[in-house]
């Protein structure tokens, strides 16, 4: 018998507490009983966010909210900077482009960061760009990007919006949309809120609310505005996700007890044991800007990633392959959600016995001890 | 201590099989684990529709499904019937305004189904109808619409979709879209399928899909296409909606077990049970087409509805009231999905007591006699 472990980038192992709100008989979505379990999610996502805005839910995968993103607070031929650097940066160009935006696409190598003085070009050449769209951290190659520059950025144009795609950030870094200046936050359950998929979430700022009138983007089941009036009472436009916004109330709960400093340092060790573990062994990372959320790893050059994580999985840990022209390439560990310490030593033992196995000669236990000595160091 | 039972006409109780697989650790999208089961429930509903063709899943509620079946099939300006005899009925006006499409909205008194004649009148003005929208069961009045008649009008035009919402109807009848010429057929979890809300689902024909390449209205999230290509691999173009779809796989399994005769036949005698038993205390039913999927039912006149509800939940069981204008007048019981026989005594039983007990003097049990002979003579 093997216990097989999931170290993927989303979906991320559920809490037992989750497990045990998901496993219950359904309530129905118009009694006191919801409405105040509803609120009482609001409220602790409003605490998240650090904020007293509305934080809506959306019945859909983090997709949903990206494209609600697009058709509440844009109009057809609007002007916006997408930072390009993964799959979902190439995401927000696509859904850009789907609904007639007049998209600049930023193109950066896959593992890098924009570059701050090719990014001022860009504004310089575009005073008139209405948004700035980016990923805070992208999940395809593990990469953070600065959000304070590009909310320096934004707000010293005329009328622009950050909106952030948040869904592997938010729940491992404190995003505090108000504090840093984004417009647009979203994310979805299935990272670090530790849910299954089918539960979004969306924030936006005053300045983006402005937007909401002026929007003639076609929009129904995303509808900001529909969703907004229904709840702030506790009720949804459709019928809501209800079994994950039960579980949701559950999931807040933990990261809340925790407390956000203590969540974001738990993801910094994590992510650094994870980082310099692997790095001991002679393995090299590929972002640049490495996020806490996870992180991409190169395997040995003749080595086919995808090959390797057969292996790997052969011992109990599944973890992610890359994506495009990085398949084969890249393995992604997730330590965003629901992971501790020890899961980090049981990956990196994991890699340097599967290494080993597959004629790659790396001293066991080195990397191990690498990522122990990073705990100490830092808890 | 008071057991509340869910009659309302969705969400409807999950069994205990689709209890005990959502109550499991989430397993991830891309595995064989997860494509195995994509694909057997992707047949199973294949198998629950009677057909071949690409059966999609959506992760949203019904209503992103029925905005689905607007931006794929249709264009601005498309002339559109809309059969409105109830608040879902002007749900597809309002997809359809929004959307830009030239709707027909054809208004029909609560609780009535449309006119034959009358329709047949609508189309001689407008050959060019594009499509007829309807509720198989329209859940606001508990009204079932006959889709034969429609399918021959539809058929009889020279570019006709027959677009049916089956949110209340699937499961409760044998729906069998190319049997009864329809061609977009969608329907939602959380009601006879018997699962929480989250997870929408769409059969389209071949008919409809030669229009995918004409559609111009932006889609993204709804993308048929972009589903249609990954689905019929066991993927799903964005995150699916994991835990409910292994779910649905379970409850799949319990209604093609018990057979779509015997499930269309229970629904059947369930249904009657409930409106003849509560007609026999003399109480009156909205609908002039009962669906056997809910029972929309008027309390005596001097006696709101919404009190009734209350006072009918301290002995356990919770119904659904009436919308709009009929609030205060009906209540609405569910009799789809997850319900047997010794339910429905339950609650005409409880209707009784109730009755009585704010002053309304019933016969004890003459409505609980009424449902025993019809289950008698029908089983």
């Amino acid at each position: 018998m093997i216990k097989e472990r999931l170290f993927t980038p989303g979906p991320v192992p559920l809490p037992p507490q989750v497990i045990k709100a998901l496993g219950q008989q359904i309530i129905h979505h118009r009694t006191p009983e919801f409405t105040n379990i509803f609120l009482q999610t609001r409220e602790k996502l409003q605490k998240l966010f650090n904020t007293q805005r509305d934080v809506l839910m959306f019945a859909s995968s983090g997709t949903g909210a990206m494209e609600a993103s697009i058709v509440n607070f844009f109009n057809e031929g609007d002007k916006v900077l997408v930072i390009n650097a993964g799959k979902f940066g190439e995401r927000w160009r696509d859904l850009g482009n789907t609904f007639g935006l007049n998209v600049i696409d930023y193109q950066i190598q896959w593992g890098k960061t924009y570059d701050k003085e090719e990014l001022k070009k860009i504004i310089e050449k575009n005073p008139d760009i209405k948004g700035i769209l980016v990923q805070h951290s992208e999940t395809s190659t593990a990469t953070v990007h600065d959000l304070k520059f590009l909310a320096q950025v934004s707000n010293s144009l005329e009328d622009c919006l950050l909106v952030v795609d948040g869904i592997t950030s938010v729940g491992v870094y404190k995003v505090y949309p108000e504090e840093i200046g984004v417009d647009i936050l979203i994310t979805g359950s299935q990272k670090a809120l530790m849910l299954p998929p089918g539960l979004s979430v969306l924030y936006y700022s005053e300045k983006a609310e402005k937007r909401l009138e002026s929007s003639k983007l076609p929009k129904y089941y995303f509808s900001v505005k529909a969703e907004s009036k229904k709840q702030a009472k506790g009720q949804t436009a459709y019928t809501p996700a209800i079994n994950l916004i039960v579980a949701l109330n559950e999931s807040l709960d933990l990261i809340l007890n925790e407390g956000l400093d203590n969540l974001e340092k738990r993801h910094h060790i994590l992510a650094e044991m994870t980082r310099q573990g692997l790095q001991e062994i002679g393995l090299k990372l590929l972002s640049e800007s490495p996020s806490n959320s996870a992180t991409a790893v190169f395997t040995p050059e003749s080595l086919d990633a995808d090959v390797f994580r057969k292996e790997l999985l052969k011992i109990g840990i599944r973890v992610a392959g890359g994506q495009d022209h990085l398949k084969g390439k890249i393995f992604r560990v997730a330590h965003m959600g629901y992971f501790d310490y020890l899961d980090i030593i049981e990956v990196i033992a994991a890699v340097e016995i599967t290494l080993n196995k597959m004629g790659y000669k790396v001293e066991l236990g080195k990397g191990v001890r690498k990522a122990q000595e990073v705990y100490l160091n830092n808890i």
